[in-house]
């Protein structure tokens, strides 16, 4: 992918920001007593914040709702990019339920959620029951805030958690492989780790591929075509200790960075680091 | 699934069985020094062999292709049952080609195909050239003849390649997940594995998710609904030493054993045991 095409990117995200005020990061770690049905009752309330640290154990999941008729190319994509799209579960097409949360409501239970038009952002809402159609096919994707809590088990030091933030979310100069009329780059996020907790991370993140699995950069940013770790396109910057290594995982909000490049007519997804929180073990994606 | 559909499909194989005679396996050992590209230009010259023990370290595919409004449907159903359906690649509509093994032809490179018509086996020619049409969609999906090398060179015998016999594949009494208008019981592959090698063959496969990964069941056939080792649904029986614990793996011929439950017009496989050589590597594929 040129230049041309991530300022593009960039100055979707940009233009949308305008579409309602700056706000607040809620605290990651208000959430971390929490069950997911709870927090699901509490987002579905009208809380919104990042889920970052809530629910411990259990999977969340990255959100991207699309026309029927785009369903096959998006699943096709998510084949074809297993590491950012490591898909969990697909609807029926109109349908707002998954076998990961028995109760849930796809439309009502995130803590935010994006409206997209031709690509476009058009708004932020907190629930999209009045944006639902009968031709939606809903994708949850693995979400790399699942394998956190094999992170922090293993001693790594999670410093978005320890700060109340979002963890920082970048777009790269790296393109996934394209299906049918769907194309854009890889995003990924990015988490500052010690050097003495590196083969931790990248040991226990291994093991749980439905979720991102191995990082796929370590070190220098400009590795993944990143100027600037203090300026991520998603989510918030992220205070590194100074001998931190910036890690990079694949991340779920990768096909929101195909909508803004491929430009489909409709789609819905959750705001980037506010998840859909699922009833599954983090264990059961465990695969050793 | 109740008896009454299991039997119907055994009818089906058994049937189908009828449409050439029985042939010997091949000596899986006779592939074992061979490239892949040199093993597939053998099938595309005629040879047929099940291909257990061919082409050390690289990874094996089985092989559904169906027309493309079946396509989705097809994805979709390996989605919801990843165990046995892992997508390696999914070609473009009327495309025989792959990145997993360039310069190869999907309708000549495979030692023996199959051919169905509204869920019945029709033929097992050597190729499908004139079987093709322009709207197939192929599907690989990975084989767990790919982790036996990981389990060989772990110390675990493989009872099958010593005797120079094809895998022995079951139809189970699980349920797949259905999607759409594709359903159909779980098929699994068996091997006999001495007690002492239980854990290095467990762990090895649990570290390659995209060829089946964990077995799904040690020890009693019953408890997958088989009544008979000895009666395999495909593959061949395997003679086990008096200690070996069967283990059994998710297996890629359970999309073959969905035509047969759901009965689309058309599609075409490989032959049990009979796979696409690709030019991946297995450690492409290791999680860890």
């Amino acid at each position: 992918m040129g230049h041309r095409r991530r300022a593009d990117l960039r100055r979707v995200r940009v233009r949308a920001r305008r579409h309602r005020p700056a706000r607040a990061s809620g605290d990651a770690r208000q959430g971390a007593a929490v069950t997911p049905a709870e927090a699901r009752k509490r987002f579905r309330a009208g809380l919104s914040a990042p889920t970052a640290g809530w629910a411990p154990g259990r999977t969340q999941a990255n959100l991207i709702a699309v026309p029927a008729d785009w369903a096959y190319e998006m699943l096709l994509f998510c084949q074809r990019n297993p590491k950012p799209c490591p898909v969990l579960d697909v609807t029926d097409a109109g349908s707002w339920t998954t076998p990961l949360a028995p109760g849930a409501d796809l439309r009502t239970d995130l803590p935010r959620y994006r409206v997209w038009e031709h690509g476009e952002l058009v708004e932020e809402p907190t629930d999209v029951v009045a944006h639902w159609r009968d031709d939606l096919v809903a994708f949850l994707i693995g979400c790399s805030f699942t394998f956190e809590w094999s992170l922090a088990a293993a001693g790594v030091p999670l410093r978005h958690i320890e700060q109340g933030r979002n963890v920082s979310m970048y777009v790269t100069d790296r393109p996934c492989r394209p299906a049918g009329r769907l194309r854009g780059p890889m995003v990924v996020s990015m988490r500052p780790v010690p050097p003495m907790h590196l083969a931790a991370a990248i040991r226990e993140s291994s093991l749980l591929p439905a979720v991102h699995g191995s990082p796929v950069h370590c070190g220098d940013p400009a590795g993944l075509g990143i100027t600037d770790l203090d300026k991520p396109d998603f989510g918030d910057p992220v205070d590194a200790e100074a001998d931190d290594i910036p890690v990079f995982w694949a991340c779920g909000v990768t096909p929101q960075a195909a909508v803004m490049a491929s430009r489909p007519p409709f789609a819905l997804t959750h705001a980037p680091g506010h998840m859909f929180l699922t009833d599954a073990r983090d264990e059961q994606y465990r695969v050793a």
